[in-house]
């Protein structure tokens, strides 16, 4: 793991970083509060779709986990995304996608095609970015919790059932379809969000996908709006969760 | 409006009261923070069937809104509820009730029944209670919010509709079935408690109410177990749900 630059704002520090792994470098960003000492919770924040390690989102997020709770919080661009090189498969799904998108037709099995082709990939890869990031000093080996909405979502689920380190997740923004199986071992608490208008997952898929987690505590939060309309007192309670039971 | 006794613990005060109106004296018990002085926001509480203005649910909860929030919080005994003389139409529909549960008949056009029955006393009588505990110096002419799950929804519903002094509403452990036209007249922020495995209200009756609020902001909070099985967490988020629209 090599660090690539460090810069310092508002009580955080922010370092951008590549990983070298199996399926090439891995571009990542590490925020931790500035002056950060000794071993901390570890948030890992999945992006979407079409978005990238730095996707304002996600930056906004990982700065409160990080000034609030003094957690240290990772992002990664996915298999595919941000400065990562695209395979000819990924572009034949994408279209394929783009061209049920534009015609209308039903997307969920390419979407489901989409998270497994990513996944085969990002799972390990999430694996190693947790071992090498908590090598660092001011992060160590404190408690893991996942963040990932929509394909962040699609490609955590199968990455919490696998990663026994994942100690609580904030989850949704997807349906049952993509990863169902992976859900049913997911036992750690999940917060699930859920668009009740969202035009790109079925309502049922989305109850459906909730209703899969093993865990003892799921809690679904369902707002009004489309996909990308997540309302900000959701950001409020996702940092309850995380510190409910990371710190 | 009478009030018959005061104590204090912990911070709180508590003032049993009486307060005449057209279907007898309405029993209320009054929270608020020691050493109130001028208006502060007013929680109405609406306790749940077979229960009373004191159980355990509605105290522990009136009481954390006083001292976190500073909030006066009043609760009355339903109609034919807690000290509050029973009716002939409500022993028959009680009776019935018991016997479908007992039988495993579908209950909850009687719950719709029973309801309705309720809602036609307690709405005028919530309406006479907002007049009578905001004449009081310590409460005074704040924003007002209402709480109440399961009856307390049933009944909360038709009155939060008809009662334009309440900004705010928590809501949940009810269906469709007893409230939905009342619902689609609520343009108030909603937070929405489901419980995932209710043995009392179906899922999609539920999310079927949920659906129905005309609400700009409404957020329904699903958590796994039955029907009285609502998690503490919930508490703190109804809180903070207070706490951003009434303070």
């Amino acid at each position: 793991m090599r660090f690539t630059s460090q810069t310092s704002s508002d009580g955080v520090t922010e370092q951008l970083f590549t990983l070298p792994f199996t399926f090439g470098e891995i571009p990542g960003v590490l925020w931790t509060p500035d002056g950060a000492a000794g071993p901390r919770s570890l948030i890992l924040m999945g992006h979407g779709g079409g978005q990238h390690k730095m996707a304002p989102g996600i930056v906004a997020r990982a700065r409160r986990f990080a000034v609030e709770c003094g957690f240290a919080v990772v992002a990664v661009d996915a298999p595919a995304h941000g400065d990562r090189p695209r395979s000819a498969e990924f572009d034949r799904v994408t279209a394929e996608l783009r061209t049920r998108m534009q015609t209308g037709q039903e997307a969920t099995p390419v979407y489901a095609e989409f998270h497994a082709l990513l996944a085969a990939q990002s799972v390990p890869e999430w694996r190693a970015v947790v071992d090498a990031v908590q090598e660092v000093d001011h992060v160590g080996t404190g408690r893991v919790g996942y963040w990932g909405l929509s394909m962040g979502c699609g490609l955590g689920v199968p990455f919490v059932a696998a990663e026994p380190r994942v100690r609580a997740a904030v989850l949704g923004l997807n349906g049952a379809e993509t990863s169902a199986e992976a859900a049913a071992q997911i036992t750690v608490p999940v917060e699930f969000l859920v668009q009740w208008d969202d035009e790109k997952v079925p309502r049922g898929a989305s109850l459906a996908l909730f209703d899969r987690f093993a865990s003892a505590e799921k809690t679904l939060h369902a707002n009004p709006g489309k996909h990308v309309e997540v309302p900000m007192f959701e950001v409020d309670s996702t940092l309850r969760f995380f510190a409910r039971h990371l710190s």
